[in-house]
Formats: structure tokens, C-alpha cells, sequence
């Protein structure tokens, strides 16, 4: 049998990829969650049909909206995720020497689930039940609204803004997370490809600019997603990014080191403009 | 009619397009040409079914193999095109004033008949024969093993390893270029996706480094590419990429720039392991 997956990226555009096996498909409260075993990119979870992360390359997006939020901050204790039920955002953050606790909210427990059964390299630190770890299982945007003054880095590790990630890529939420961090705080948001989806680009960053004081940007290669480049940005309220001194990880990482840091601030000019409205 | 075009950017991983009109097809002495006018990537070039520029993205790919290598040297007179039958790579090379000629090898005709007619933007400087520039139809291959000491860059601008670029990608071919170019010069050469052809970037950077004292691989983000990200890599007998001065350009670029000039250069860990053979 010849199976197949195809990821619409666009209307126009699908991104197709052969399968062994199909490893879990069910319906949560939620979305529909599945796991495929495919061939280029190992085993792979998708929600509402959208690729999220594979084994081949999961390590990049966590890597990268794990460290450069951490490194940024000079001395991050409390963390929380918002989202990430795959449990890669975790698994990296719990590294961090500084930091103490990590609370992850996600809203579908059956992600969570799923990942500790079909994805456990992903999902480890879940499986650990890590001690600096709480998870919740929850709503994201009612936990930032009742957060005050608390955390010194949020990452947002959403899905697409459809579906129950939706109410993630609002201003209102991004006012909640401002409230929600200490003074010197700072958080990152997936957000999306800069071919792709530029319209969703400018307006957050429109949005975020206009309560954060430090507002940046920065780019990954991700191959599983849509144009294979993925972008991340970053609300600061005290340190910038761009200027931050590089620390070289006291861990093994297989894409972040202390000069990607920098370089992945650095952008094509077609992504400069596309932030300064022009 | 609901018309749709795959690219096989690995036996098990299609890109698939959705196709508003096939514009030409037709076969040369080398190979399948076709120019098909996309939704997602407007009018883009394919040989033998693998994409090769769209006029979406092609100024990314061009801007990169072209400034690059002619920003590392510091007074690139005479510039060498192999392969680049779009036109591409010549329009960006004969921007550079200090640039006094660019000869073009190209060994399919067809491509740049086609081109010139379907694909003007990319083509330009073949359409005006910019006073620059010279046109060859022919061999790469023998061009070079005829030049000696004659070039301050050479631009290896080819398709992929299978069909007529195959010599391209040979250890006899870069000696060739090492003897073609002056005791200063320096070439650069597409060579693929850090993500699908590992084994072949370490085989180049192996060979080439063999040949030239710096060898130097960078990377740019081309959604048209398989896993969106491409390498190229540089082989220089004095100057240095990672340590030559950076100079703003006198022209308009949409994706290079100053600091990409050397951010290009910062590599995943996963790629720098790639080329240290571990």
C-alpha cells in the first residue's frame, strides 16, 4: 500500500510525504490529533491535519524558542509554556541551570498523552515528570490572565492562529502576558513564515511594539514547515536580544550555539521591510 | 481543470504546486525544459521536473551565489558564470562597479531562449546584452579546463548533479577552476539542501578543501528548495569570507545585505558537524 500525507501549506501549495504507518488518530475535545511513522521525517504528530513536529527536526524549533528567550534573559528562574504539548519546549528549558520551576498550560490533554506514548523523545521531560516541571492542563489565556508579576520568560508555543490557538495571536493576550512577567521580563511567540505569512507577521509585530518597549524578531530552518523558515518574536521589557552578551550553552545542542544567538536576529531585507510597514 | 506540479525532493517527500497555465515544454539536446505559470510561485523554470527559479523567489538565490563571493573579494574585475541559463546570477554580477566583465558558459541554449522569452525580470541583462557581459553556448567543463590564471571569481551556478551538471561536481573540475582563476581568485558553487544531501555537501567540502586553502560554506533561505534551505560553499586562495571587511552595497537588494554577508557564514551545529565528518 502507497500512503500518503499532504500538508496544505497554502491553498496553492501542499507538501506531501510518504507513510509507514499510522500510529494514532483520534478526536479530542479539541482538534483531531494524529501521529504518523512517515519516511523522511520519522514520526510525526499533526493536528487538524497541520505537520507540528517530527523526530527528524523537532529539535530546531525547540532549540530555538527555547534558548534564545533564556539566553536573552540574564538570569531566568520561573518559566512558563504556553502550549507545547508535545513537551519539547520543556525538555529544553528545564536545562537551563537558572532556571527553577517551569509551568506548561496546555489545553489538550490528549496531545500530551499522545506524545508520551508515540513521541517520547519529544515528550521526555513529561514522562520524567521532571521536577522543575508543573503541568497543567488548561486553559493558556485564562492562566495569563490571572498571572501577575510572576514569571521571567513566557514562551508561547502555539499552533496556527485557527483551531484553539486562536485566541493567542491577540493584543489582549499579549497585555496579559506583559502583566503576567516581572519587571525585567520577557516572552516569545511562534510566529509563522515570513513568505508565507506576512500579513499575520506585521500585525504582530505591530501589536507586540505597542506594549513592549524592545520588539525582535528572529528566524530559524525548519524544514517540516511551511517554506522551510520559521519565525519567532520576542516582547522584552528591559533586554534586548540584539545586544545581549552570548553565553556558550553548558549543554549539547544540535542547532543553537552562542553565534546563532546573534545570527538568527539578523534578517533579509524583504523580512526588514515587511516590519517597518513599508 | 484543476492542474497541479510535484517536485520529488526526495523519493519520499513531494512539493506540490497548483499550476494556472503551462507556457512552454519542450525537449533540448540535454534535457526537458518547461516554464509553467504557479499560483504560489508564479512563472518558474523546471529541467527535467526539478524546480529551478520562480519568479517569487529567485532574487534570494541569485543575490546570494552573486554578492557574496563578489563582496569577499575585494576588486573582482572578471567574473566567470558556469551553467546559470536563467540570467539570474549575470544580472546581479554586472551590478558590482568594479566588475568589468561577466562571461556566461551555459551549455543548453534552450534554457536561454526560453528564459529570455518567459522570464524577462530574471533575464534581463541576456535581453539588453548588458556591455558587460558575454554569452557562450557551451561546455562549462571544457571552458574551464582551456583558462588559466584568468578569473578573480568563478559563479558555478548549476543544477543539481544528475543530467548535464554531473561534471560539475568533481574533483577534476575543481582543479580546473583552481587553475582558472588568478593567484587571488576565489569560485562558488551551489551545492543543495544541508538537510536532504548531507553525504554530497561533505564530499564537495571535502574535495574542494583539498584543492583551495579556505574553504567556506553558507547558507540562504529559498522556500523553492527542498527543506527551504540551501548551501553553498566557497573555495578561496587568499581571501577569507569569514574575516573579509563587510561593504554595503551601492545598489538595491531585497534579501542580502551587510550582515547577512556574514551571517550567511553562522552554521547549526548540525551542519558544522556535517563538514567536520563526524
Amino acid at each position: 500500500m502507497d500512503l500518503w500525507l499532504t500538508e496544505w501549506q497554502t491553498p496553492d501549495l501542499g507538501l506531501k510525504t510518504r507513510v509507514k504507518k499510522t500510529l494514532f488518530a483520534g478526536q479530542s475535545d479539541f482538534q483531531k490529533v494524529s501521529v504518523v511513522d512517515s519516511e523522511q521525517f520519522g514520526r510525526m504528530l499533526t493536528l487538524d491535519g497541520v505537520f507540528q513536529t517530527s523526530v527528524f527536526d523537532e529539535y530546531i524549533y525547540h532549540e530555538m524558542i527555547a534558548h534564545v528567550p533564556l539566553y536573552t534573559h540574564p538570569n531566568p528562574k520561573r518559566v512558563l509554556v504556553i502550549g507545547g504539548g508535545d513537551g519539547g519546549s520543556v525538555r529544553e528549558a528545564v536545562r537551563h541551570d537558572s532556571v527553577e520551576s517551569v509551568e506548561m498550560v496546555e489545553i489538550d490533554g490528549m496531545v500530551v498523552d499522545v506524545c508520551k506514548q508515540y513521541l517520547p523523545e519529544i515528550s521526555a521531560a513529561l514522562i520524567q515528570n521532571h521536577p522543575k516541571l508543573t503541568l497543567k492542563i488548561g486553559d493558556g489565556i485564562a492562566h495569563m490572565r490571572d498571572a501577575e508579576n510572576r514569571y521571567d520568560v513566557i514562551i508561547v508555543d502555539c499552533s496556527d492562529p485557527i483551531g484553539p490557538g486562536e485566541g493567542l495571536f491577540t493584543r489582549g493576550f499579549f497585555q496579559d502576558v506583559h502583566k503576567a512577567l516581572k519587571a525585567d521580563g520577557l516572552f516569545v511567540q511562534q510566529t509563522e513564515s515570513p513568505f508565507y505569512h506576512q500579513s499575520l507577521i506585521r500585525k504582530l509585530h505591530h501589536d507586540i511594539s505597542g506594549i513592549f518597549p524592545i520588539t525582535r524578531l528572529y528566524l530559524a530552518q525548519i524544514p517540516l514547515y511551511p517554506g522551510g523558515t520559521h519565525s519567532f518574536t520576542i516582547g522584552s521589557k528591559q533586554y534586548d536580544p540584539m545586544t545581549a552578551p552570548s553565553r556558550k550553552p553548558l549543554f549539547d545542542t544540535r542547532y543553537y550555539n552562542e553565534n546563532i544567538q546573534k545570527s538568527a536576529f539578523v534578517l533579509p531585507n524583504m523580512v526588514r521591510e515587511l516590519l517597518s510597514g513599508r
